[in-house]
């Protein structure tokens, strides 16, 4: 934000324009200065004073949220992340909460209430006009990761024979009621079902006595409650939506997504298929290191259970092992190039499936492809590595033996790299979990069956 | 889209639903019916028909796009992925392409003419109207990856001292000359400098008689020609924007770039880094053989090299191994449980550099979390590695030595895994690249060093 510098790197001198606000947050949390840090967090934009908060260690920053209290703006607490989101709720009085959920949009809201204890949530949600809480029950009524949980039950739905001159002026009359952001208008029949939507800027263009029903276009997506959020992500990406409006099952118009909420939905699975591929659990930069360990350890100990089968296909060859010693010292090389082969090829297929390009005839072509991919590599790393070994043990047979178990590992790790994916995808599971535990555990199996079985056949 | 069922699981039946829609289009291609062809695609959504074409074998894809020359819709032509969009570039003949060209917004115009070889991007250009083609090579003049690339200059900039009634009658006399989409109006000064922004929902719901002046606000962003597309994304995001102005050096308004854009860079930044986590350089669900090989081989060649680095630990330790066999069966077991430790810990801190989590205190910290939960997790493994093979080899001291160098490996991959990506991203190279390999090496090294020194002290 604050970078206009022509060639300045993007990241870092944000944060240092920041030290110095940072610093003076803390002066003022220590003289418990409330006037001066409501003041100063009211000026900023509510992204940046989230910002701001963060960059503070953590329990100053739950003495900044106690003193301010109410006066923390609740636009500032929804862009707070979720761990600090969640540590101010539980500062904050009672009080103030119930002002941020009747300040937020519902689905805001929602999120906020998600964070309260069930006792807490009861006592506050008693306490609001009762309007207010059934809506915010309701949306908590669906389910978590639906479209239903991630709408605002704030929209602006008109009736199809009005005019573009009666919307515009309906608009000047409700004002400050209308929702604070929004980018369409929804056209609706007398049952509140969704039959057009009308675009701001087609509203603008349009002269005053042009009936809402003569320019409304259809609906591009098809967005229910029910929906899981990667797919109304999906639908957002696919139509390049900035909103889109969701029905109940009945088709009746009942909420609005808009793209941020899209936004936030796409990095968070994209985190999630990065962290599954390299078998972490979930992450958050706040987390503790009891988080960290609780994250990690269950991967680990399915490693732990993979790694020991290679470790007993290892002990069936000790024979072969006590007599050249070679094979010890070559047999991770095996292994590493397997490996690395595998999870290649399973980085691109976890992607294009999160991208919907493996769908019919492109999964037979992709197969195909990390196959013939997989030989040709094979035979590259082959000849490197049997060249390698040759020079370096000086035995041409034992060359031989590393170059054909390089060249079936390779072939191997392509075929499980793509099938192992696609099967738990096909079998109902996320492709990106356990998927690189089983490639890792195949290419393993294979790489030392194969270099230690040849060596055993061959060289003794 | 077409999936309303309310628990049918989200991506197989629509692809189900367009199987038959994919044979009728290689029935009308093989019959070259073009007149059934130029009607159904336009009937769709320009985003299906794109999926449609993208699912025909590539050459089908190659003859509908010659059949249908100048009536494949530019629309659809810009919704298909690079590979299709190159390739129907190619076969489509001249007139067709500039066409589309002149239909196109700036910024999809620009991505048409980067896939034109130069010689023919300039015949091309020259059959265009002059203003249009001075827009295109100024738009061509921004660097790649750039706002300025990125933007589109068709928007709407009003003086500030119209009023919304004036804004909108100036909106209405326009109609079609507007642009297609924009969420928002710029108010600019006599020198085209941008001084304020207005929501179209703000422009409808003021009176007539407000001047713009009086109700703009100051943008959110701060957006350049010159500003790297991660950077403007980041702003995208933090600021919750569905469409940014973008200026020149000169603070000259000079374009507009809208949300729909940016989840595209997000998406292909988070691709980018975990393929780089996976050693990776591009994928493609369209690429071949050659090109998958070509995007592998030279990670595969660095991973060589760090392999034989490993190796030569080993062999330092030959006589070790021959005098006590089980140690060759151990080894893998440290080095894949330290691997995947380190790898662990990379790919949290990629993320969190990605989402921007590390700034300032917070990266201390996160170095802390790393290495106490490495120390927390090593000794938990240490543990069972050592029972397990006290178990296997009844050898108390062979346990020992195995958990000791387990704890050893897998405080150092918590080291490792934040160091490297830190020190990486210190240095101005992306945290994402190379850092597996650095990461995987050293703990390859630190593992197989510690368990075969140790046990040569101990054991021999």
């Amino acid at each position: 934000m604050t970078d206009t510098a022509p060639q300045a790197p993007p990241a870092p001198d944000a944060a240092e324009i920041d030290a110095a606000l940072v610093a003076d947050i803390i002066d003022a949390v220590a003289e418990r200065d409330t006037r001066w840090l409501a003041r100063t967090l009211q000026r900023m934009h509510p992204a940046d004073a989230a910002d701001a908060l963060e960059q503070l260690p953590y329990d100053t920053f739950e003495k900044a949220v106690e003193l301010l209290g109410g006066e923390l703006p609740p636009d500032i607490l929804i862009e707070l992340r979720d761990a600090y989101r969640e540590g101010a709720v539980d500062v904050l009085p009672d009080a103030a909460v119930a002002t941020a959920l009747d300040e937020l949009d519902s689905d805001d809201a929602t999120t906020i209430l998600e964070d309260l204890e069930d006792a807490r949530r009861e006592r506050i949600l008693e306490d609001l006009a009762p309007v207010e809480r059934a809506q915010l029950e309701r949306g908590l009524a669906y389910e978590e990761e639906t479209a239903g949980r991630l709408m605002q039950t704030e929209f602006v739905a008109l009736p199809e024979f009005w005019s573009v001159g009666h919307a515009i002026d309906h608009a000047r009359a409700l004002g400050d009621e209308l929702p604070e952001v929004f980018y369409e208008v929804y056209v609706t029949d007398p049952g509140h079902r969704l039959i057009g939507v009308v675009a701001l800027a087609t509203l603008l263009r349009t002269p005053r006595d042009v009936l809402l029903s003569d320019i409304m276009e259809d609906p591009m997506s098809d967005i229910t409650t029910d929906m899981d959020q990667e797919e109304v992500a999906y639908e957002f990406q696919k139509y390049s939506l900035a909103s889109a409006p969701v029905k109940d099952s009945a088709g009746r118009l009942v909420g609005m997504i808009t793209g941020d909420d899209m936004v936030d939905v796409i990095q968070s699975e994209n985190t999630e298929d990065l962290l599954s591929l390299l078998n972490v659990r979930s992450a958050d930069g706040s987390d503790t290191v009891w988080d960290t360990v609780k994250a990690r350890a269950p991967w680990l100990g399915v490693n732990l259970f993979s790694a020991f089968i290679a470790s007993g296909i290892i002990s069936i060859f000790q024979g072969t092992i006590e007599k050249i010693v070679a094979l010890a010292v070559l047999m991770p090389v095996v292994a590493a190039l397997g490996g690395n082969a595998g999870s290649q090829g399973l980085a691109v297929t976890v992607r294009a499936i999160a991208e919907r390009h493996l769908d019919g005839g492109a999964a037979r072509r992709a197969v195909f492809r990390e196959v013939a991919s997989g030989l040709v590599n094979g035979l590259i790393f082959a000849v490197g590595v049997g060249v390698i070994a040759l020079i370096w043990f000086r035995q041409v047979d034992l060359a031989l033996v590393i170059a054909a178990s390089m060249l079936a590992t390779f072939i191997w790790a392509g075929f499980s790299g793509i099938l192992v994916p696609l099967g738990l995808k096909r079998l109902g599971a996320d492709p990106a979990v356990a998927s690189s535990v089983f490639v890792l555990t195949l290419t393993d199996v294979m790489a030392f069956f194969s270099f230690l079985g040849l060596a055993s056949l061959v060289l003794l």
